[in-house]
C-alpha cells in the first residue's frame, strides 16, 4: 500500500512538472512582447526622423510631407516612457538597466524630446523651411539625449 | 600660328572634360535621394502596422496608441504615389518596372491602402478592438495588393 502511494505521488509529481514545462515553452515572454513593440515604435520614429532629414537638406522636394513626419515624431516620442516599463530590460535590448535605476532622469529626457517634437509640429505647420531644419536638429538633439546615457551601443 | 592654336583648343577641350567629369562625380544622383527618402517612408509604414499588429494581438496592452499609429499609416498611404516618381526605379531598390509601365493599376492599388487606412482612421478613434483588428487586417491586404505585383522579391 505504501509503494502504491509513493508511486502515485511520482506520477503527480510527474505529470505536474510536464504540464508546467508545456505552459511555459508556449506561453509567450511577456516582456519580450513588449520589447518588440517598442524597437517597432523607435523603428517607426527612427525614419520618420531619416525621412524629414532629407527634405530638410533638400535632397527631396517633398516639403509638403513635414507636417505629417513631424506629427508622426511627436506621437511616437509621447509613447517613449510607456514602452519602458519596469521589467522590460531583459533580452535583446539595447535598452540600459540606468532607465530603470535613474529613472527620473531617464524621463525628464523623454519629456525634453517631448517638448521638441512638440515644437516641430507647430514649426512645421508654419512652413518656413529654415525654422523647421532648426527645431528638426533640436529634435535630433534630443534624440540623443536619450541614446547617449541610455542606449547600449551596438 | 596654327599649332598654338590647335594646342589651346586641345587645352579648353581637356579642361572642360575635366571640369565635367569632376562635376558629374560630385553630383548627387537625385533618383537615388527619391530612394532612400521612399525606403524611410515605407519603413516607417512598416513598422507603425507592425507595432499596431502586436497590440491587435494584444501582446502588449498599449490601445492609447492605436489611433496615433494609424494616423501615421494614413499619412504614409497618402505619401506613396508621389514617393515613386518616373525615373527612380534604378539603382538600389525593389521597385518593380510595372509601377511605371502599369501606372493606373499601380495608382490605383495605393489608393486602395489609402481609403483602407483613413477606415482605419476612423474605426480607431471609436475604440472597438474588434472592429480595428477587422481594419487593420484590411490595411494588411491592401499592403500585399500593393507588393505583389510591384514590389521584387528579396
Amino acid at each position: 500500500m505504501r509503494r502504491l502511494v509513493k508511486k502515485s505521488h511520482a506520477i503527480v509529481l510527474l505529470v505536474g512538472v510536464i504540464c508546467f514545462s508545456i505552459a511555459a515553452a508556449q506561453a509567450p515572454d511577456a516582456s519580450q512582447g513588449v520589447v518588440k513593440y517598442r524597437q517597432s515604435v523607435m523603428k517607426s520614429h527612427a525614419a520618420h526622423m531619416s525621412a524629414m532629414g532629407r527634405i530638410v537638406q533638400g535632397q527631396v522636394p517633398f516639403a509638403e510631407h513635414v507636417a505629417d513626419h513631424a506629427a508622426a515624431i511627436r506621437s511616437t516620442s509621447k509613447m517613449i516612457p510607456q514602452i519602458f516599463p519596469e521589467g522590460s530590460g531583459t533580452g535583446e535590448t539595447r535598452a540600459k538597466p540606468d532607465i530603470w535605476q535613474k529613472r527620473s532622469q531617464f524621463e525628464q529626457a523623454a519629456l525634453t524630446l517631448q517638448q521638441e517634437s512638440a515644437k516641430l509640429v507647430e514649426v512645421a505647420q508654419g512652413g518656413d523651411m529654415k525654422e523647421i531644419t532648426v527645431q528638426y536638429l533640436a529634435v535630433a538633439k534630443a534624440c540623443k539625449g536619450c541614446h547617449k546615457p541610455f542606449r547600449k551601443r551596438k
